[in-house]
């Protein structure tokens, strides 16, 4: 008989959530550790497993589980491990999938949040039966996962995808985290979004509910928040931010030339005010012969869900212990 | 038995050359036709049948063929056609593929000149082995084909891979053909070396051999014979070029991680006064995770061979008749 159930562990700068999953996408039972609290990944291993094997206890043991997904931030496919990842306590090269592996003896495999979240909508989410598409999560930075003929982009090293670290302003571009300038993510993320606000306040003098919050705290929801209330500079803020996104995303359709692109995240809830305008700037950009071919969608899972589902659904692609 | 050979037909704007290629990548025999002195593709399909088939029969008849493959512009995989190619004189939507199938009995799969070319030097060439790299043909426009997994990318649609078509210049970019502006073709092609040559000369008043060349002759064949006799302003204009090419390729490598990027075309062939400034923007610009990572080389077909070896070689990938 078929396993019916994977293991999801979505693996965050503060929390690590885990979750069994079935074949629809159903989170049967979940929990979660503080990432942070472990100096030692070994230390790690065993909290997420004190509270992950009671739980696969309980759905009917290991023999129900077919593999264990992991994602993970600097996460590469090939090795199974974390690389020099700047958010979490464990430096240089960590051997996760293998240490997961060993010590419940489910096949595990892992990549990076983003390919991630590219496997969960395509398991159970807005691209199910799609071979060719690309997820765009809009978090605070900006991530990517890509499939062509239905395979996730890895690349030759493993890191392939890292679609928000394309220069989109070439001249004088935002500072990124990354060392370069105009990457894609200094704009189009939850921060580049707070960044936008803020040269907004300065550069114009016209008024604004975001006047109200000290510069240094204007959150991106701050900016949907006064935009809700109809107010004109934090609507223009997502215009702004759609129109920026809708270009770079016109030149990603001339690579791979995806069936759709799907956007996740906070500000892909932003609804018609980021919606609307990247879509325009999608179509006004495009090359002729993409025009109006791409879909827009926003993904179908549910925000508190989807990491341990994006995990989740790279257990189903997992190789059989040898 | 294996089949030993196949056939490439490679479709020019203005001539078409056809051959048949053993599995090393000699081209046993080869001849061409005026693509321009037909203005039916079925008379046009005559023609190359019939200087193809004695061909086909001189090197031991239709059995030992294992397939045709195609290269022509706006050509589509998938459906075999050639759709709405504005230097042919065929209109419209032409099944030539199916075409040439029917008439010689031989399966035939049919792509872009540029997809061509990277199966080419994947099957024969500097890509041998290799199952991720990015081909960039640099020739009067700039093409691409993209091989990811071990698999030529061609999207949802048939049409992946116009790299050339990406925006590399937001602001006061160049007019392109294409209707849209600012595209890598307006800057890195040898017409874009022309250009960039024209505005040089006129904003500059450093003295050239260029300015012997009356404005709109000017060739980027001109412009290496220039720089190779130690012309400052012809090796600037390839310094400029190539800081293009190597800006745009490090957003590429951002994409798929390749192994590899493959340069071909005439400019490919201008040596260290192009490839050194690509070399040296790539570095500079791409990804701290992708820093030494993808090699650039230099396509290893001869010119006057590679469009017929890169046609053939689709011709090992074809599935039998029915």
């Amino acid at each position: 008989m078929e396993k019916p159930y994977v293991v999801g562990i979505d693996i965050g700068g503060t929390n690590s959530v885990f979750g069994i999953v079935d074949a629809r996408g159903t989170i049967l039972c979940s929990d979660s550790v503080k990432t942070q609290a472990y100096d030692k990944v070994e230390d790690y291993v065993d909290a997420v497993c004190a509270k992950l094997l009671p739980l696969i206890e309980s759905e009917g043991g290991a023999e129900k589980i077919k593999g264990i997904g992991v994602g993970a931030p600097n996460g590469n496919y090939y090795s199974g491990t974390i690389e020099f990842a700047p958010n979490l306590p464990w430096k240089g090269v960590i051997h996760l999938a293998e240490l997961f592996e060993q010590r419940i003896g489910i096949p595990t495999a892992l990549t990076n949040d983003a390919n991630a979240a590219a496997i969960g909508e395509m398991t159970y989410g807005a691209a199910r039966g799609m071979k060719d598409f690309i997820m765009i999560t809009l978090g605070t930075g900006v991530g990517s996962g890509i499939v062509i003929n239905g395979q996730m982009v890895y690349g030759h090293d493993g890191f392939a995808g890292e679609l928000g670290h394309t220069i989109i302003r070439r001249e004088n571009g935002r500072m990124c985290g990354c060392g370069r300038k105009g990457c894609l993510e200094t704009y189009c993320s939850a921060t580049g979004v707070a960044r936008t606000a803020r040269e907004f306040l300065i550069a114009r003098s016209d008024e604004s509910l975001l006047r109200n919050i000290p510069a240094e705290e204007i959150s991106s929801k701050d900016v949907f928040d006064a935009a809700e209330k109809g107010d004109k500079l934090a609507q223009e803020i997502f215009e702004f931010t759609g129109h920026l996104l809708g270009e770079a995303l016109a030149d990603f359709v001339a690579f791979s030339s995806p069936e759709a692109i799907v956007l996740f995240g906070g500000l892909a809830k932003s609804g018609d005010y980021i919606m609307k305008p990247v879509e325009k700037a999608l179509n006004d950009n495009v090359l002729n012969i993409f025009k109006g071919k791409a879909k827009l969608l926003v993904s179908e899972l549910k925000d508190s869900d989807a990491a341990v589902l994006g995990a989740s659904a790279l257990g189903w692609e997992v190789k059989d212990l040898k």
